[in-house]
């Protein structure tokens, strides 16, 4: 029996990882009456027609989220614009749209002024994923325990924001509401630098002729490997990001800059304590980390994902 | 019954995560005949005891090391070469030295000089490791399918080489031999870097007084908790490595330094080509190292440690 609370039909827009999981925990947990799986990609259609991921599949977007009472945009940010300026005029009176990307006040802009005042737009970000992409990838279970910010641009009305909220509790998901732009610079930090120096690493050992790629593969553990991981994740999806979070991005890698020459400095003039004392810090805020249940101690990282979902993060 | 070729008497000098693994390995897997534990820290050599990790524990290094045929310190880069002085005239004639040191061309000039020419000296590096430090954090499995890496200085008697090896290999790693030098540049960039700049993000987003530390720690997703972890390691044992391989870890930091100012650039100009053009390649690599076994598909890094090991790394 559908949740009470639950969308009558339900439209994804990009079945993807996250659209594709996002069909499935909607399915499983009775979110919506009807699924519509949209996508240009008839290869991604045919995935999602074998997979049997909705009732509904189909490339042509007008007809898709015509008569939705939920549409989510889960394509790349910088095709955010474009979709939401094609599917304005097929938008039913009083539909909730929304997204799922990791970037918020480009979002809001390239898709505000596009959509017709009879709609509500709530920007959701689910901070959740696996380095691996495409209809195939996702699972129902992927937004358990996990943060899903949600960003409504001054005017969205309350209740829209209340049901996309419940929509997200539905999937398992711990729901959190702030500013675009908040959203933005907490996430520079915390998520978008830490990619992008992952990215540069990995690259930068690819290069190295003293050291050939294959010793690095074959040695990459002690932290090395982890890199490896987080700069396997989407292509276009982290290049959007790093495009359209431009400012906050710059501004903490320019932190972050200021304080690695540091650290060199003080490597390079044997400054022993200067390091101990940072990696004592660090050391501390880690263990507020694993305190606050966000982590486990174990060193597995929670990532066991497929089967259970521990703490948010 | 123990291996043949067993140790008879097997000399650990610091009981930390490494030298307790190494106790109880060696002792699950029947590699020494007795095991001393040695430590100057009175309440570890009481975790010792209370753990039932060695036959002997105690602070006198002078007695523990006397007539052990295997001597291992386990103790931070730092300290090699104080501990090998004081150690040297008790040590057995045919007696093996070896350590688990992170850093390798920087112990043979600290240790070396002062060993008789009566022992041999083959140092270890065991590529393993957690975020948790002393007696108590060590297990048996610690070393399974990880690699070991001997780097014995020009000289070391092949015999003594290929004991250490069978050491290794029955604590189950998979061991591998280079020269100090070579080792020093590989785990530059595939460890020392890592986590030098993970200690650096995890200080950086602290710093900031725009985004709330707690905020920080409530959205580690996505990057960033994975970099939490590596900047817990051990603060000491950290602070040695970068000063003993100084000029391997500052020519890493300078290349890596270059690639990310050209990634900055791109960013800045929104040179969408370039971003995507290396996050594709970063990407290949990560599945290259899947590929070759040293790390699965799933996310959770054969973190699962405790129980199991897969392949090496």
């Amino acid at each position: 029996m559908p949740d009470p609370a639950a969308f009558r039909r339900l439209a994804i827009v990009g079945l993807g990882l996250i659209g594709s999981s996002i069909a499935r925990g909607a399915r499983a947990r009775g979110l919506a009456g009807a699924i519509v799986a949209i996508d240009r990609d008839e290869a991604v259609l045919e995935r999602v027609r074998a997979l049997g991921l909705a009732d509904e599949a189909t490339a042509d977007l007008a007809a898709g989220v015509a008569g939705a009472d939920l549409v989510i945009l889960c394509v790349p940010v910088g095709a955010i614009g474009v979709v939401a300026a094609a599917m304005a005029p097929h938008l039913a009176p009083g539909a909730i749209v929304s997204d799922v990307g990791s970037v918020k006040a480009a979002v809001v802009a390239a898709a505000l002024p596009h959509l017709p005042t009879h709609v509500a737009f709530v920007p959701a970000h689910p901070v959740a994923g696996t380095e691996h992409s495409g209809p195939d990838a996702g699972f129902a279970a992927l937004f358990h325990g996990r943060w899903c910010i949600l960003t409504p641009p001054e005017g969205a009305p309350p209740e829209a924001v209340a049901r996309v909220g419940r929509f997200w509790e539905g999937l398992g998901s711990v729901v959190e509401t702030m500013s675009p732009a908040h959203h933005d610079l907490v996430l520079a930090i915390t998520s978008h630098v830490p990619h992008l120096i992952a990215y540069n690493i990995v690259g930068t050992a690819a290069d190295l002729e003293t050291v050939t790629q294959s010793e690095v593969i074959k040695f990459s553990a002690g932290g090395f490997r982890d890199f490896t991981r987080i700069a396997a994740s989407d292509p276009t999806m982290w290049r959007d990001i790093f495009l359209t979070n431009k400012d906050a991005v710059l501004e903490m890698l320019g932190r972050f800059n200021e304080d690695l020459a540091l650290l060199a400095r003080a490597i390079r003039w044997d400054d022993g304590e200067a390091l101990h004392a940072l990696f004592t810090r660090t050391r501390t805020i880690r263990r507020g980390i694993v305190a606050m249940g966000q982590e486990t101690a174990e060193p597995d990282f929670g990532r066991r994902g497929k089967e259970a979902g521990a703490g948010p993060g």
